[in-house]
């Protein structure tokens, strides 16, 4: 039995969740309200003591790491295939999944924190100092201390739009001989991975990433949008 | 043809080089000298344009990221097999190489860029702009960049010793069961992924990381050192 722990359909929660729907699998979705610290509670933690998300767990066993959570779903799942078959294209394939987790999602977490401020500066300061406490995720913690406190400086804030320029600039390279997906015509897991942080672009990148300025990925965006799977997302969001 | 052109035995370059070496694979050497910026060459360059190293070329084709070459090499050169054929243990093993990569690795950066401000400080700040103008990777250019102006400030030091403790604390609960190698009885790609950051440590975190402090991890580094594979590596330093 797969079931899946999940933010809903966001970044690094919409990696696993999206494989899941491509591969038609039967699995127990399993949000958790961030908003609500769902995943700092002992229910949770029980299962990731580090109380991060997403985690698969498959037979009482846990594995954390969107990207490899995809790989082994596409191990133990493999129809259809979401891998090139090729060693030498499935190489390129984790390349392109790396820079994601390596390059593209700490720049889009330095803005996606900060966006958060508003929402963490309403919260009572005694009452954030023991969210604070109970975060068992040293980094994590010291993420929400710095969004809580003063925000991120503008330098770091620049500093991560300059490296989502870049991200944007990948994709268009990458696109750019007119393929549909990124490893060309076949979906993989790198279309996934990407997806999951590239729909935020056009909003938080409006100059650099619209239809004149990043045509390639534009297009990409909407192809992904009306891939049936894609379509299906909205559906496991954690209900309010 | 394979072959691989890294800095020697050190770092991500010792990643693919250890493997080659596990494998008994036949491989061409090519080791640049960093110190004498050969990755920045136009000779270097026109092989790979963003002048990072490690890179391993197959029958002319060029592929990046040290991970990702070695798991590449288990796929083209299959024995000895370095990943478990069970995928949930494939899983786990990519989950301890990726916290390399993604955790481990910047913050021994950040103490590796720090020892080399005694370098780069001696280096006249003329020609070093243009040694800086001639970087074609937008991160390591500003990496030097910061090396050789201010260096890393203390608090940016402190919190790479911090982020290493948690390296040392996760091997030596990793191998806190008495296994030989970090998968248990097999030796991995994950071995050698640690093994090109960990041997740094003794040295660079002389109080957490000994024969007390952290038993388990000190055991496996005397381990690995006794591999027939590891004691070949230094034979593949750069000539200087």
């Amino acid at each position: 039995m797969l079931a899946l722990y999940h933010f809903g359909p966001v970044a690094n929660s919409l990696t696993p969740l999206l494989c899941l729907l491509e591969k038609g699998a039967a699995f127990e979705s399993r949000a958790l309200d961030g908003r609500k610290w769902e995943h700092h509670d002992p229910e949770f933690r029980a299962i990731n003591p580090e109380g991060t998300v997403p985690v698969l767990v498959h037979d009482r066993r846990v594995l954390r790491e969107s990207t490899v959570i995809n790989e082994y779903l596409d191990d133990i799942l493999p129809d259809p295939p979401l891998r090139p078959s090729d060693p030498w294209e499935r190489a390129e394939m984790r390349v392109l999944t790396k820079y994601v987790d390596e390059y593209f999602c700490p720049a889009l977490t330095v803005l996606g924190a900060h966006g958060a401020t508003a929402f963490a500066s309403k919260i009572d300061k005694r009452v954030m100092a023991q969210r604070l406490a109970n975060m068992p995720n040293e980094e994590v913690r010291r993420k929400w201390a710095t969004i809580s406190d003063a925000g991120f400086s503008d330098a770091e804030l620049a500093d991560a739009r300059r490296r989502l320029g870049n991200c944007i600039a990948r994709l268009e390279t990458q696109l750019g001989d007119g393929r549909p997906w990124l490893m060309g015509g076949t979906y993989t897991l790198a279309d996934i991975k990407w997806y999951s942080m590239a729909p935020a672009l056009p909003r938080v990148m409006v100059q650099a990433c619209n239809a004149v300025a990043a045509p390639a990925t534009t297009a990409w965006l909407a192809r992904m949008a009306e891939r049936p799977a894609v379509a299906a997302l909205p559906a496991y969001a954690p209900s309010r």
